[in-house]
Protein backbone atom coordinates (compact mmCIF):
# COMPACT_ATOMS: atom_id res chain seq x y z
CA UNK A 1 0.00 0.00 0.00
CA UNK A 2 1.69 3.39 -1.17
CA UNK A 3 1.54 5.34 1.71
CA UNK A 4 0.04 9.25 2.09
CA UNK A 5 2.11 12.34 1.66
CA UNK A 6 0.24 14.16 3.99
CA UNK A 7 0.04 13.94 8.30
CA UNK A 8 -4.16 13.42 8.94
CA UNK A 9 -4.84 16.42 10.88
CA UNK A 10 -3.07 19.11 8.29
CA UNK A 11 -6.27 19.64 5.72
CA UNK A 12 -10.15 18.45 6.13
CA UNK A 13 -11.00 15.12 6.31
CA UNK A 14 -13.99 14.43 3.25
CA UNK A 15 -16.12 12.40 5.04
CA UNK A 16 -18.86 9.98 2.39
CA UNK A 17 -21.90 9.20 4.17
CA UNK A 18 -23.91 6.38 3.18
CA UNK A 19 -22.44 6.72 -0.83
CA UNK A 20 -24.20 5.00 -3.05
CA UNK A 21 -22.09 4.09 -6.31
CA UNK A 22 -18.20 3.13 -6.09
CA UNK A 23 -17.73 4.90 -8.89
CA UNK A 24 -18.61 8.40 -7.20
CA UNK A 25 -16.05 7.46 -4.74
CA UNK A 26 -13.23 6.78 -6.45
CA UNK A 27 -14.75 9.95 -8.70
CA UNK A 28 -14.17 11.67 -5.19
CA UNK A 29 -10.71 10.60 -4.13
CA UNK A 30 -9.44 12.05 -7.72
CA UNK A 31 -11.04 15.34 -6.87
CA UNK A 32 -9.44 15.06 -3.49
CA UNK A 33 -6.21 14.46 -4.99
CA UNK A 34 -6.15 16.72 -7.70
CA UNK A 35 -6.06 19.59 -5.14
CA UNK A 36 -3.82 17.58 -2.40
CA UNK A 37 -6.61 15.85 0.06
CA UNK A 38 -5.58 12.69 0.66
CA UNK A 39 -7.98 12.05 4.12
CA UNK A 40 -10.75 10.14 3.47
CA UNK A 41 -14.01 8.37 5.56
CA UNK A 42 -16.96 6.36 4.54
CA UNK A 43 -19.88 6.12 6.52
CA UNK A 44 -21.73 2.83 5.77
CA UNK A 45 -20.90 2.71 2.04
CA UNK A 46 -24.10 1.07 0.17
CA UNK A 47 -22.30 -2.06 -1.77
CA UNK A 48 -20.02 -2.45 1.06
CA UNK A 49 -15.73 -1.89 1.10
CA UNK A 50 -13.97 -2.92 -0.82
CA UNK A 51 -15.00 -2.16 -3.87
CA UNK A 52 -13.39 -2.68 -7.04
CA UNK A 53 -15.94 0.12 -9.34
CA UNK A 54 -14.64 2.63 -6.71
CA UNK A 55 -10.83 1.30 -6.73
CA UNK A 56 -11.36 1.35 -10.92
CA UNK A 57 -12.50 5.00 -10.93
CA UNK A 58 -10.11 6.31 -8.55
CA UNK A 59 -7.36 5.01 -10.71
CA UNK A 60 -3.49 7.64 -9.79
CA UNK A 61 -5.81 8.08 -6.33
CA UNK A 62 -6.08 4.69 -5.25
CA UNK A 63 -3.61 5.37 -2.25
CA UNK A 64 -6.88 7.52 -1.02
CA UNK A 65 -8.96 4.78 -0.96
CA UNK A 66 -6.50 2.01 0.72
CA UNK A 67 -6.37 4.88 3.36
CA UNK A 68 -9.87 5.71 3.44
CA UNK A 69 -11.30 5.18 6.87
CA UNK A 70 -14.54 2.87 6.92
CA UNK A 71 -17.52 3.54 9.48
CA UNK A 72 -20.77 2.13 10.79
CA UNK A 73 -22.44 5.27 11.61
CA UNK A 74 -21.23 9.04 11.73
CA UNK A 75 -20.76 9.65 14.71
CA UNK A 76 -17.96 6.97 14.94
CA UNK A 77 -16.45 8.60 12.33
CA UNK A 78 -16.89 11.79 13.52
CA UNK A 79 -15.30 10.97 17.64
CA UNK A 80 -11.64 12.37 17.03
CA UNK A 81 -12.70 15.37 15.21
CA UNK A 82 -12.96 19.02 16.71
CA UNK A 83 -15.59 20.36 14.18
CA UNK A 84 -17.42 19.17 11.31
CA UNK A 85 -18.96 21.17 8.43
CA UNK A 86 -21.59 19.56 6.42
CA UNK A 87 -22.11 20.31 2.95
CA UNK A 88 -26.09 20.36 2.10
CA UNK A 89 -28.26 22.35 -0.79
CA UNK A 90 -31.00 23.41 1.56
CA UNK A 91 -30.91 24.58 5.16
CA UNK A 92 -33.57 22.78 6.66
CA UNK A 93 -34.62 25.07 9.47
CA UNK A 94 -31.66 23.39 11.60
CA UNK A 95 -30.06 26.62 13.54
CA UNK A 96 -26.72 26.74 12.93
CA UNK A 97 -24.22 28.91 10.79
CA UNK A 98 -24.47 28.44 6.80
CA UNK A 99 -20.96 29.21 5.16
CA UNK A 100 -20.33 29.65 1.73
CA UNK A 101 -16.82 27.30 0.67
CA UNK A 102 -14.83 30.15 0.86
CA UNK A 103 -15.47 30.83 4.17
CA UNK A 104 -15.68 27.66 5.62
CA UNK A 105 -11.97 26.78 4.24
CA UNK A 106 -10.87 30.02 5.99
CA UNK A 107 -12.06 28.88 8.76
CA UNK A 108 -11.02 25.24 8.47
CA UNK A 109 -7.63 26.52 7.99
CA UNK A 110 -7.61 28.85 11.03
CA UNK A 111 -8.99 25.67 13.01
CA UNK A 112 -5.97 23.68 11.63
CA UNK A 113 -3.67 25.51 12.29
CA UNK A 114 -5.02 25.96 15.51
CA UNK A 115 -4.35 22.05 15.83
CA UNK A 116 -8.34 21.00 15.61
CA UNK A 117 -8.86 18.56 13.44
CA UNK A 118 -11.85 19.34 10.67
CA UNK A 119 -14.11 17.17 8.66
CA UNK A 120 -16.12 17.81 5.64
CA UNK A 121 -19.93 16.03 5.38
CA UNK A 122 -21.04 14.85 1.81
CA UNK A 123 -24.29 12.77 1.83
CA UNK A 124 -25.49 10.49 -0.60
CA UNK A 125 -26.11 11.13 -4.22
CA UNK A 126 -29.86 11.09 -4.87
CA UNK A 127 -31.09 12.17 -1.35
CA UNK A 128 -27.98 14.26 0.06
CA UNK A 129 -27.28 14.50 3.91
CA UNK A 130 -29.78 13.89 6.42
CA UNK A 131 -31.31 16.08 8.93
CA UNK A 132 -29.72 13.73 11.68
CA UNK A 133 -26.56 13.84 9.53
CA UNK A 134 -27.07 17.51 9.77
CA UNK A 135 -27.48 18.20 12.89
CA UNK A 136 -23.95 16.27 13.93
CA UNK A 137 -21.77 19.33 12.46
CA UNK A 138 -20.89 22.65 13.78
CA UNK A 139 -22.14 24.06 10.47
CA UNK A 140 -23.69 24.15 6.94
CA UNK A 141 -21.64 24.51 3.62
CA UNK A 142 -23.89 25.75 1.01
CA UNK A 143 -22.46 25.89 -2.97
CA UNK A 144 -23.92 29.21 -4.52
CA UNK A 145 -25.18 27.06 -7.00
CA UNK A 146 -28.28 28.72 -9.30
CA UNK A 147 -31.40 28.03 -7.55
CA UNK A 148 -32.74 27.54 -10.88
CA UNK A 149 -30.46 24.50 -12.06
CA UNK A 150 -28.45 22.30 -9.46
CA UNK A 151 -27.21 19.45 -11.10
CA UNK A 152 -23.79 18.93 -9.23
CA UNK A 153 -22.99 15.46 -8.25
CA UNK A 154 -20.54 14.17 -5.38
CA UNK A 155 -17.75 14.21 -6.98
CA UNK A 156 -17.99 17.79 -8.41
CA UNK A 157 -19.08 18.93 -4.76
CA UNK A 158 -15.83 17.08 -3.15
CA UNK A 159 -13.69 19.10 -6.27
CA UNK A 160 -15.24 22.52 -5.10
CA UNK A 161 -14.39 22.23 -1.49
CA UNK A 162 -11.11 21.10 -2.07
CA UNK A 163 -10.42 23.39 -4.92
CA UNK A 164 -11.47 25.87 -2.19
CA UNK A 165 -9.02 24.55 0.53
CA UNK A 166 -6.08 24.91 -1.91
CA UNK A 167 -7.22 28.12 -2.78
CA UNK A 168 -7.66 29.53 0.74
CA UNK A 169 -3.91 28.14 1.68
CA UNK A 170 -2.60 30.79 0.20
CA UNK A 171 0.56 29.37 -1.25
CA UNK A 172 -0.81 29.91 -5.01
CA UNK A 173 0.33 33.16 -6.03
CA UNK A 174 -2.63 35.34 -8.05
CA UNK A 175 -1.01 35.66 -11.31
CA UNK A 176 2.28 35.28 -12.91
CA UNK A 177 3.52 37.75 -15.14
CA UNK A 178 5.67 36.08 -18.00
CA UNK A 179 6.11 32.37 -17.96
CA UNK A 180 8.75 31.31 -15.02
CA UNK A 181 12.63 30.78 -17.03
CA UNK A 182 11.29 33.38 -19.88
CA UNK A 183 14.54 34.50 -21.16
CA UNK A 184 14.12 38.13 -21.56
CA UNK A 185 16.38 40.71 -23.64
CA UNK A 186 18.46 42.95 -21.35
CA UNK A 187 17.93 47.03 -21.23
CA UNK A 188 20.98 47.03 -24.09
CA UNK A 189 19.85 44.39 -26.63
CA UNK A 190 16.35 46.34 -26.68
CA UNK A 191 18.72 49.20 -27.64
CA UNK A 192 20.67 47.63 -29.83
CA UNK A 193 17.35 46.55 -31.56
CA UNK A 194 16.24 50.24 -31.44
CA UNK A 195 19.54 51.45 -32.91
CA UNK A 196 18.68 48.77 -35.96
CA UNK A 197 15.36 49.89 -37.06
CA UNK A 198 16.26 52.87 -36.77
CA UNK A 199 19.04 52.86 -38.96
CA UNK A 200 16.61 51.34 -41.44
CA UNK A 201 13.85 53.43 -41.05
CA UNK A 202 15.94 56.33 -42.07
CA UNK A 203 17.61 54.45 -44.72
CA UNK A 204 14.14 54.31 -45.94
CA UNK A 205 13.41 57.79 -45.56
CA UNK A 206 10.72 57.02 -42.83
CA UNK A 207 11.52 60.07 -40.73
CA UNK A 208 9.82 62.68 -42.37
CA UNK A 209 9.47 65.36 -41.92
CA UNK A 210 12.72 65.99 -40.68
CA UNK A 211 11.30 68.19 -37.63
CA UNK A 212 9.00 65.51 -36.56
CA UNK A 213 11.95 62.92 -36.53
CA UNK A 214 13.15 63.01 -33.12
CA UNK A 215 9.04 62.75 -31.57
CA UNK A 216 8.64 59.72 -34.11
CA UNK A 217 12.00 57.94 -32.48
CA UNK A 218 11.15 58.51 -28.70
CA UNK A 219 7.57 56.70 -29.75
CA UNK A 220 9.40 53.75 -31.75
CA UNK A 221 11.79 53.58 -28.30
CA UNK A 222 8.92 53.40 -26.20
CA UNK A 223 7.03 51.23 -28.10
CA UNK A 224 9.96 47.97 -28.16
CA UNK A 225 10.26 48.56 -24.11
CA UNK A 226 6.58 48.38 -23.60
CA UNK A 227 6.40 45.14 -25.16
CA UNK A 228 8.83 43.26 -22.65
CA UNK A 229 10.49 41.59 -25.68
CA UNK A 230 12.24 38.62 -25.11
CA UNK A 231 15.65 37.26 -26.30
CA UNK A 232 14.09 35.28 -28.99
CA UNK A 233 11.64 37.68 -30.28
CA UNK A 234 14.58 40.18 -30.33
CA UNK A 235 16.59 38.03 -32.95
CA UNK A 236 13.56 37.49 -34.96
CA UNK A 237 12.72 41.25 -34.98
CA UNK A 238 16.52 41.72 -36.19
CA UNK A 239 16.30 39.11 -38.57
CA UNK A 240 12.60 40.70 -40.17
CA UNK A 241 14.28 43.96 -40.49
CA UNK A 242 17.12 42.30 -42.54
CA UNK A 243 14.97 40.65 -44.92
CA UNK A 244 12.19 43.48 -45.28
CA UNK A 245 14.94 45.88 -46.32
CA UNK A 246 16.72 42.73 -48.51
CA UNK A 247 13.64 41.77 -49.92
CA UNK A 248 12.71 38.34 -51.75
CA UNK A 249 15.45 35.85 -52.81
CA UNK B 1 -36.18 26.30 -27.92
CA UNK B 2 -35.98 27.68 -24.20
CA UNK B 3 -34.84 31.26 -24.43
CA UNK B 4 -31.99 31.79 -21.81
CA UNK B 5 -32.38 34.41 -18.61
CA UNK B 6 -29.05 35.77 -19.57
CA UNK B 7 -27.99 38.36 -22.34
CA UNK B 8 -24.76 37.46 -24.39
CA UNK B 9 -21.96 39.60 -22.99
CA UNK B 10 -23.03 39.91 -19.31
CA UNK B 11 -21.05 36.98 -18.10
CA UNK B 12 -17.97 35.03 -19.92
CA UNK B 13 -18.37 32.92 -22.84
CA UNK B 14 -17.06 29.40 -22.29
CA UNK B 15 -15.44 28.28 -25.69
CA UNK B 16 -14.88 24.24 -26.18
CA UNK B 17 -12.36 23.85 -28.71
CA UNK B 18 -11.98 20.72 -30.63
CA UNK B 19 -14.37 19.03 -28.01
CA UNK B 20 -14.34 14.57 -28.51
CA UNK B 21 -17.12 13.38 -26.73
CA UNK B 22 -20.73 14.55 -27.03
CA UNK B 23 -21.65 13.78 -23.12
CA UNK B 24 -18.49 15.96 -22.18
CA UNK B 25 -20.02 18.67 -24.23
CA UNK B 26 -23.77 18.25 -21.93
CA UNK B 27 -21.84 17.81 -19.05
CA UNK B 28 -20.21 21.23 -19.26
CA UNK B 29 -23.23 22.43 -20.18
CA UNK B 30 -24.29 20.92 -16.56
CA UNK B 31 -21.74 22.21 -14.91
CA UNK B 32 -21.98 26.37 -16.27
CA UNK B 33 -25.55 25.90 -15.41
CA UNK B 34 -25.02 25.59 -12.12
CA UNK B 35 -23.50 29.09 -11.69
CA UNK B 36 -25.32 30.43 -14.27
CA UNK B 37 -23.26 30.70 -17.47
CA UNK B 38 -25.38 30.18 -19.98
CA UNK B 39 -23.42 31.01 -23.36
CA UNK B 40 -21.33 28.38 -24.95
CA UNK B 41 -19.33 28.03 -28.25
CA UNK B 42 -18.29 25.11 -29.69
CA UNK B 43 -14.84 25.38 -32.41
CA UNK B 44 -15.03 22.22 -34.78
CA UNK B 45 -16.68 19.52 -32.22
CA UNK B 46 -14.67 16.08 -33.30
CA UNK B 47 -18.80 14.45 -33.83
CA UNK B 48 -20.47 17.13 -35.66
CA UNK B 49 -23.30 19.27 -34.51
CA UNK B 50 -26.54 18.87 -33.19
CA UNK B 51 -24.87 15.90 -30.96
CA UNK B 52 -27.80 13.99 -29.29
CA UNK B 53 -24.87 12.03 -26.95
CA UNK B 54 -24.50 15.67 -25.71
CA UNK B 55 -28.31 16.62 -25.24
CA UNK B 56 -28.75 13.32 -23.49
CA UNK B 57 -26.63 14.21 -21.09
CA UNK B 58 -27.02 18.10 -20.74
CA UNK B 59 -30.61 17.07 -19.43
CA UNK B 60 -32.20 20.24 -17.96
CA UNK B 61 -29.24 21.92 -19.49
CA UNK B 62 -30.45 22.07 -22.92
CA UNK B 63 -31.24 25.31 -24.10
CA UNK B 64 -27.76 25.98 -22.89
CA UNK B 65 -26.89 23.35 -26.18
CA UNK B 66 -29.78 24.74 -28.18
CA UNK B 67 -28.11 28.18 -27.81
CA UNK B 68 -24.38 27.52 -28.71
CA UNK B 69 -22.83 28.79 -31.17
CA UNK B 70 -20.65 26.49 -33.96
CA UNK B 71 -17.24 27.26 -35.30
CA UNK B 72 -15.07 25.87 -37.84
CA UNK B 73 -12.47 27.65 -36.17
CA UNK B 74 -11.01 29.52 -33.01
CA UNK B 75 -10.79 32.69 -34.69
CA UNK B 76 -14.37 32.53 -35.87
CA UNK B 77 -15.25 32.05 -32.57
CA UNK B 78 -13.37 34.84 -31.21
CA UNK B 79 -14.25 37.53 -33.69
CA UNK B 80 -16.41 39.93 -31.61
CA UNK B 81 -14.69 38.98 -28.20
CA UNK B 82 -12.44 41.73 -26.30
CA UNK B 83 -10.81 39.22 -23.97
CA UNK B 84 -9.41 35.69 -24.07
CA UNK B 85 -8.27 33.14 -21.56
CA UNK B 86 -6.72 30.40 -22.19
CA UNK B 87 -7.07 27.55 -20.06
CA UNK B 88 -4.30 25.49 -19.97
CA UNK B 89 -2.64 23.03 -17.16
CA UNK B 90 0.97 23.84 -18.53
CA UNK B 91 2.28 27.00 -19.49
CA UNK B 92 4.41 26.17 -22.57
CA UNK B 93 7.24 29.07 -23.33
CA UNK B 94 4.33 31.11 -24.87
CA UNK B 95 5.25 34.51 -23.16
CA UNK B 96 2.21 35.74 -21.28
CA UNK B 97 0.63 36.02 -18.01
CA UNK B 98 -0.54 33.41 -16.42
CA UNK B 99 -3.51 33.79 -14.02
CA UNK B 100 -5.24 31.62 -11.72
CA UNK B 101 -9.25 31.05 -12.02
CA UNK B 102 -9.72 33.62 -9.03
CA UNK B 103 -7.46 36.27 -10.56
CA UNK B 104 -8.67 35.85 -13.89
CA UNK B 105 -12.64 36.01 -12.93
CA UNK B 106 -11.91 39.23 -11.16
CA UNK B 107 -10.16 40.95 -14.40
CA UNK B 108 -13.47 39.31 -16.31
CA UNK B 109 -15.40 41.21 -13.68
CA UNK B 110 -13.85 44.11 -14.46
CA UNK B 111 -14.09 43.97 -18.21
CA UNK B 112 -17.46 42.56 -18.86
CA UNK B 113 -18.41 45.74 -16.49
CA UNK B 114 -16.76 48.06 -18.85
CA UNK B 115 -18.43 47.07 -21.80
CA UNK B 116 -15.99 43.80 -23.24
CA UNK B 117 -16.87 40.75 -23.99
CA UNK B 118 -14.80 37.75 -22.28
CA UNK B 119 -13.87 34.25 -23.45
CA UNK B 120 -12.35 31.40 -21.81
CA UNK B 121 -10.99 28.47 -23.96
CA UNK B 122 -11.04 24.95 -22.83
CA UNK B 123 -8.93 22.11 -25.47
CA UNK B 124 -9.94 19.17 -26.17
CA UNK B 125 -10.45 15.91 -23.37
CA UNK B 126 -7.00 14.50 -24.33
CA UNK B 127 -4.75 16.75 -25.55
CA UNK B 128 -6.08 20.29 -23.98
CA UNK B 129 -4.90 23.22 -26.10
CA UNK B 130 -2.44 23.59 -28.68
CA UNK B 131 0.08 26.43 -28.65
CA UNK B 132 -1.93 27.59 -31.91
CA UNK B 133 -5.17 27.83 -29.80
CA UNK B 134 -2.95 29.94 -26.97
CA UNK B 135 -1.48 32.04 -29.00
CA UNK B 136 -5.15 33.36 -29.73
CA UNK B 137 -5.59 34.22 -25.86
CA UNK B 138 -4.34 37.15 -24.29
CA UNK B 139 -3.87 35.45 -21.20
CA UNK B 140 -3.91 31.88 -19.83
CA UNK B 141 -5.53 30.44 -16.37
CA UNK B 142 -3.89 27.22 -14.70
CA UNK B 143 -6.11 25.85 -11.84
CA UNK B 144 -3.76 25.66 -9.20
CA UNK B 145 -3.80 21.83 -9.17
CA UNK B 146 -1.45 19.10 -7.26
CA UNK B 147 1.49 18.71 -9.93
CA UNK B 148 1.63 15.04 -8.80
CA UNK B 149 -1.91 14.56 -9.58
CA UNK B 150 -3.73 16.21 -12.89
CA UNK B 151 -7.00 14.67 -13.47
CA UNK B 152 -9.22 17.28 -14.12
CA UNK B 153 -12.46 16.06 -16.74
CA UNK B 154 -13.28 18.47 -19.21
CA UNK B 155 -16.64 19.56 -17.61
CA UNK B 156 -14.85 19.98 -14.04
CA UNK B 157 -12.29 22.81 -15.66
CA UNK B 158 -15.12 24.33 -16.87
CA UNK B 159 -17.30 23.81 -13.78
CA UNK B 160 -14.29 25.68 -11.89
CA UNK B 161 -14.11 28.80 -13.89
CA UNK B 162 -18.08 28.93 -13.39
CA UNK B 163 -17.61 28.89 -9.59
CA UNK B 164 -15.10 31.34 -10.01
CA UNK B 165 -17.10 33.98 -11.82
CA UNK B 166 -20.40 33.50 -9.59
CA UNK B 167 -17.77 33.82 -6.51
CA UNK B 168 -16.14 37.09 -7.46
CA UNK B 169 -19.73 38.38 -8.10
CA UNK B 170 -19.84 39.12 -5.01
CA UNK B 171 -23.42 38.84 -4.65
CA UNK B 172 -23.46 36.00 -2.07
CA UNK B 173 -23.52 35.99 0.93
CA UNK B 174 -19.99 35.00 2.91
CA UNK B 175 -21.88 33.99 5.84
CA UNK B 176 -25.22 33.87 7.23
CA UNK B 177 -25.45 33.31 11.05
CA UNK B 178 -28.32 31.66 11.69
CA UNK B 179 -30.93 30.77 9.18
CA UNK B 180 -33.52 33.21 7.21
CA UNK B 181 -36.46 33.02 9.52
CA UNK B 182 -35.31 31.26 12.75
CA UNK B 183 -37.49 32.48 15.62
CA UNK B 184 -35.52 33.18 18.05
CA UNK B 185 -36.37 33.75 21.94
CA UNK B 186 -36.95 37.20 23.26
CA UNK B 187 -35.16 37.95 26.40
CA UNK B 188 -37.94 37.94 28.20
CA UNK B 189 -38.43 34.25 27.71
CA UNK B 190 -35.10 33.20 27.97
CA UNK B 191 -35.16 35.19 31.35
CA UNK B 192 -38.44 33.17 32.33
CA UNK B 193 -36.37 29.88 31.23
CA UNK B 194 -33.70 31.18 33.49
CA UNK B 195 -35.94 31.71 36.63
CA UNK B 196 -37.44 28.36 35.89
CA UNK B 197 -34.28 26.43 35.66
CA UNK B 198 -33.59 28.23 38.95
CA UNK B 199 -36.15 27.32 40.84
CA UNK B 200 -36.41 23.78 40.58
CA UNK B 201 -32.75 23.78 40.74
CA UNK B 202 -33.01 25.84 44.34
CA UNK B 203 -35.81 23.06 45.37
CA UNK B 204 -33.57 20.08 44.51
CA UNK B 205 -30.79 21.60 46.29
CA UNK B 206 -28.41 22.51 43.83
CA UNK B 207 -27.18 25.94 44.96
CA UNK B 208 -24.55 24.33 48.02
CA UNK B 209 -22.92 25.98 49.27
CA UNK B 210 -24.93 28.70 49.95
CA UNK B 211 -22.19 31.78 50.10
CA UNK B 212 -21.62 30.28 46.23
CA UNK B 213 -25.08 30.37 45.14
CA UNK B 214 -24.95 33.82 43.14
CA UNK B 215 -21.79 33.25 41.49
CA UNK B 216 -23.22 30.02 40.26
CA UNK B 217 -26.78 31.54 39.16
CA UNK B 218 -25.17 34.14 37.60
CA UNK B 219 -23.17 31.43 34.97
CA UNK B 220 -26.49 29.62 34.58
CA UNK B 221 -27.84 32.63 33.18
CA UNK B 222 -25.03 33.23 31.00
CA UNK B 223 -24.88 30.20 29.72
CA UNK B 224 -28.36 30.68 28.83
CA UNK B 225 -28.10 33.68 26.80
CA UNK B 226 -24.45 32.36 24.87
CA UNK B 227 -26.66 29.63 23.47
CA UNK B 228 -28.71 32.15 21.34
CA UNK B 229 -32.16 29.97 22.22
CA UNK B 230 -35.08 29.70 19.76
CA UNK B 231 -38.66 29.92 20.76
CA UNK B 232 -39.02 26.27 20.33
CA UNK B 233 -35.92 25.44 22.01
CA UNK B 234 -36.91 27.33 25.43
CA UNK B 235 -40.06 25.58 25.33
CA UNK B 236 -38.81 22.13 25.04
CA UNK B 237 -36.12 23.36 28.11
CA UNK B 238 -39.34 24.50 30.11
CA UNK B 239 -40.47 20.77 29.26
CA UNK B 240 -37.59 18.99 30.15
CA UNK B 241 -37.20 20.37 33.56
CA UNK B 242 -40.87 19.81 34.26
CA UNK B 243 -39.96 16.38 33.06
CA UNK B 244 -36.86 16.31 34.71
CA UNK B 245 -38.88 17.44 38.49
CA UNK B 246 -42.13 15.25 37.94
CA UNK B 247 -39.54 11.83 37.44
CA UNK B 248 -40.83 8.58 35.39
CA UNK B 249 -44.64 8.30 34.65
Amino acid sequence: MRPLTSEAGSAPIMVLVRPQMGENIGAAARAMLNFGLEHMRLVGPRDGWPNPAAVAMASGAGPVLDHAGVFADLPGALADCDYVYATTARARGLVKPVLTPEAAMDEARALIGAGKRVAVLFGPERAGLENEDVARANAIVTIPVNPAFYSLNLAQGVLLLAYEWIRRTGDTPLRQDGLAGTDFASAEEVEKLGDHLEDRLDAAGFFFPTQKAPGMKLNLRNMLTRWGLTRAEVQTLHGILRQLVRGPR
